[in-house]
């Protein structure tokens, strides 16, 4: 018998997903693919008798309202909701509202996938001033707000909190959703599957295809790498990741 | 200077108030129109600078959607959730899916005003296995389900709930946004402004406009009834509440 459940899930399509811009901690809305995104994931839940007891969400609308269709869809929408920053996407720094396939152009291929898929490498930091910097924001009183991270960063500022706050649900033997992003989500994976800092560079996860794991008494996977409740988009959608930059 | 603000939104217009059924516990959808409502909502606290610190809302998606609809719309989607089944609207018992304007032809003027206004006298109960009641819901594991309530079983569950969880929100300072339902609000209404068991029959809510309480050093309301961010509308919302059963 396992130990709870976890499903972690990618927001659906955003709208800097859409037009190849670099995110990070701009709170974009979704498109209506992503919102059509959503509703799948919860229908997903639904199909796989895979019902929410708790959700955990970034403070990022497109997390958030991902989150809300998937459970109104699954009719599990009054359940428990804690949001938290250290869910928040990796913060791009400098790289953020530039477009994918300028950068890569402009900086070249081994630069360009150096920002993107490093463990340790940041890209260059915002100016507090710019327009896409979150200095300031009210969302974020009281903490540091980071001009750059690189995975490494978001390693060490998202397992703490998970292993105080999600696991104590887990171990309670809860099934917790967690609705976050691209690299916060690569950053949890690499910490429940053991996965090297270089091999997690190839590690892509698609939008709004709910990944189940199921815990042991360790809170250990029971299956290394989970199991997409859509195994196919899953494939074809951690492609379409790979290869951004591509547009 | 006041000790936190309290703002009450009830739920825009749901598929039941459309179609002038008894509602209750029953989960019913929001119309389009509702969802206007909310985004309305939301763009009067813009207007008014009346931004909550967090949320409490009941455990029925027509609460649940209308908040999140407007905090979206005010770029506050951010902010900490609560949800208590004790912000639910009062359990309309029996009555629950009929229509009110052939529960009011059936039954006479005065049953039917008795039912829907009298501080003590509640509906008939409904039947665990009707298709409306809310007997084996699994969002109310470990409560006692309600068959039916009166004003009054509202005001027992929901003012020691207030007075033990929001209020801590509001000595603390916070802008506080309570999305409920015409009863659970007219019970909360009624524990802040003082309002006699009689008078409460008379006071109709409207949906989908934020009603403003500043509070003192006692949490008692600065002035009496609390202030519509949009007064014109609620006067009008009032007025069609009150007139339900007629259409």
């Amino acid at each position: 018998m396992s130990n709870g459940t976890l499903i972690l899930m990618r927001h659906g399509e955003s709208e800097w997903n859409a037009s190849n811009q670099f995110t990070g901690w701009v709170d974009v809305a979704l498109t209506d693919k992503g919102r059509a995104e959503a509703v799948r994931a919860g229908e997903l839940l639904v199909e796989h008798d895979l019902l929410p007891d708790v959700l955990y969400t970034s403070l990022l609308r497109r997390a958030i309202i991902t989150a809300q269709i998937a459970l109104d869809t699954a009719d599990r929408h009054w359940i428990p909701v804690v949001r938290d920053w250290r869910l928040n996407e990796r913060h791009y720094g400098a790289l953020q509202g530039l477009n994918k396939a300028e950068t890569k152009e402009k900086y070249g291929d081994e630069q360009f996938m150096l920002w993107r898929r490093s463990y340790d490498t940041p890209p260059p930091a915002i100016d507090a001033d710019n327009e896409y910097s979150q200095v300031g924001d009210p969302r974020y009183a009281g903490i540091e707000v980071p001009l750059t991270e690189c995975l490494q960063d978001v390693v060490k500022r998202l397992i703490p909190y998970y292993t105080e706050s999600i696991e104590a649900d887990l171990r309670a033997g809860k099934t917790v959703l967690v609705a976050a992003h691209g690299n916060s989500l690569r950053a949890l994976v690499k910490h429940l599957d053991g996965i090297s800092d270089e091999d997690i560079a190839h590690l892509n996860i698609p939008t709004g295809n709910p990944l189940r794991y199921d815990l042991d008494e360790n809170l250990r996977p029971v299956t290394v790498g989970g199991v997409y409740l859509d195994p196919e988009a899953a494939a074809a959608g951690a492609a379409a990741v790979a290869a951004q930059g591509n547009k």
